[in-house]
């Protein structure tokens, strides 16, 4: 049985960490912040002082981090992840990451014998704590393979996309076509609701019809009772958005749409709702339109 | 058992004409080409020459026409609706028309006694083949219930929004969503695939997650084989998204995204599009990066 180590106990890390030793794996945490460690040290896990003590111990290590830099200092800085792992284990980073920086963290622990996933995950903690996410999966397809079973244990939906980056890639593009359907449904809900109409007979319509997403179906009702909890929080979907436009510039692909809907998130961001959940660039909509889509 | 009336044997109205026969309607129709007209007597409807000898000869009379000017004049115009109505009969107009026409419409034929319904329809044309669209409904609410009946025949989920030009309200709203749900799908895709990613896996993970769509559910699959078929011209959308526009610049609401899409619809049209898909947006953004969403 491997020995899984997973680096940031986050709102994903933790309940990941969780499914492993309700696996029966033996699991070792790392995490900056100490509370999440006791919690899992509680339930059975080990406890490592740095990423490369983690690795030295186990086959297999999960990261959920939350950016580029962060990914890379802890893969490939001084006391990482490379600095302590074995030949013929495996990285499976599940954080929002930079294709480029992922290729570049394959390419370097490629050389010392390691394979490096890249497997950002979809479902948000509800998901992480139900096991069901959807994960998808860049790197080298050996690895996804032996890999497969210990993303069973938090995955529902798992699909192996390619090559190293392109795991991050389809979560890109995923993020884009989320924040984009975000501000479709805030535009549409907004110009209702200041016409007049009933937000909730609007979401009705809506859902009934062709006009139908699964953003509307989990943030419409939020929407409606101003309820902009996190969820996702704003400022990570910016990151995401970022790393989209940074791509897509690389491949020469002009995005229109994600430029604008990047614009309005910074703005959201710049009114101080930056923790919000990532559907508040809707009340940013809203302050555009000096209207509030409120229940009657 | 009530007379009803169609005007407009297109796409949408001629199913709805259909719809009425089975029911056991007495049914008078009108239409400017002779074509579907035949189609229809030959199934036991009669003829008439003009809007206003349907409306002398019917208690309820739906029209099922392409832009607010052909409503106004098949309504108000000379030898129109107005001229030939009886008190106490009902239009339902399910035309997607400017709310402001349809509130003109339904207050001059108020002077008259009959009661006005704006009750543009979701759903297109397999929808309308079917019975099962989704109708959103604007006027008197009286008028609603009596109308109740007959929208049953052709409509699903029937939605009272609220006073005359709330129907039409509702589904511009409606199509701002839809024509951006194709956007976002389009720059999700667009990226993807220039990226090097299978379009066919990046569907099956949009679908499976949090980007998730009608429009990818139902368009997703066509675009991956350049199939742009109408379905929804783009040409009428245009004119939906200008109305909407239109009606957002009179309620004081700017919408950003929505001002984008139109351009980009203009765009895919100036491009010789204008009779393909509403989804052939998205050919636009692949004009754009130089590239082609198509199966491997």
């Amino acid at each position: 049985m491997e020995t899984i180590g997973v680096i940031g106990l986050g709102k994903m890390g933790k309940p990941i960490a969780r499914h492993m030793l309700n696996a029966g794996y033996r699991v070792v945490v790392h995490n900056r912040s100490q509370g999440p460690v006791e919690e899992l040290v509680a339930a059975g896990a080990a406890r490592a002082s740095t990423p490369r003590e983690v690795a030295s111990r186990c086959n297999v290590v999960i990261t959920s981090l939350p950016d580029a830099p962060t990914v890379e200092a802890v893969c490939l800085g001084s006391n990482g992840i490379r600095d302590g792992a074995t030949e013929g284990s495996i990285l499976i980073d599940t954080s929002t990451n930079h294709p480029e920086t992922s290729r570049r963290i394959a390419s370097s622990l490629r050389e010392c014998g390691i394979d490096a996933l890249d497997a950002p995950v979809s479902g948000g903690e509800p998901g992480a704590i139900a096991g069901t996410l959807s994960i998808m999966v860049g790197g080298d397809e050996d690895a996804f393979q032996r890999a497969t079973p210990i993303l069973e244990k938090f995955g529902r939906t798992i699909t192996y996309m390619g090559p190293p980056g392109s795991g991050q890639l389809t979560k890109l593009a995923n993020q884009i076509i989320v924040a984009l359907n975000y501000a479709a449904m805030g535009e549409g809900l907004v110009l209702g609701a200041k016409a007049g109409l009933d937000p909730e007979k609007l979401l009705r319509v809506f859902l009934g019809g062709q006009a139908q997403s699964r953003c509307l179906e989990l943030k419409g009702e939020k929407v409606i009772n101003g309820n902009y909890e996190p969820g996702g929080r704003l400022t990570l979907h910016i990151k995401d958005l970022q790393y989209a436009l940074e791509t897509a510039k690389s491949y020469g692909v002009p995005l229109l749409f994600t430029s604008l809907v990047q614009q309005c998130f910074e703005a959201t961001k710049a009114a101080g709702r930056g923790d919000w959940d990532h559907s508040a660039v809707i009340t940013l909509l809203e302050d555009l339109a000096g209207t509030k889509i409120r229940k009657r």
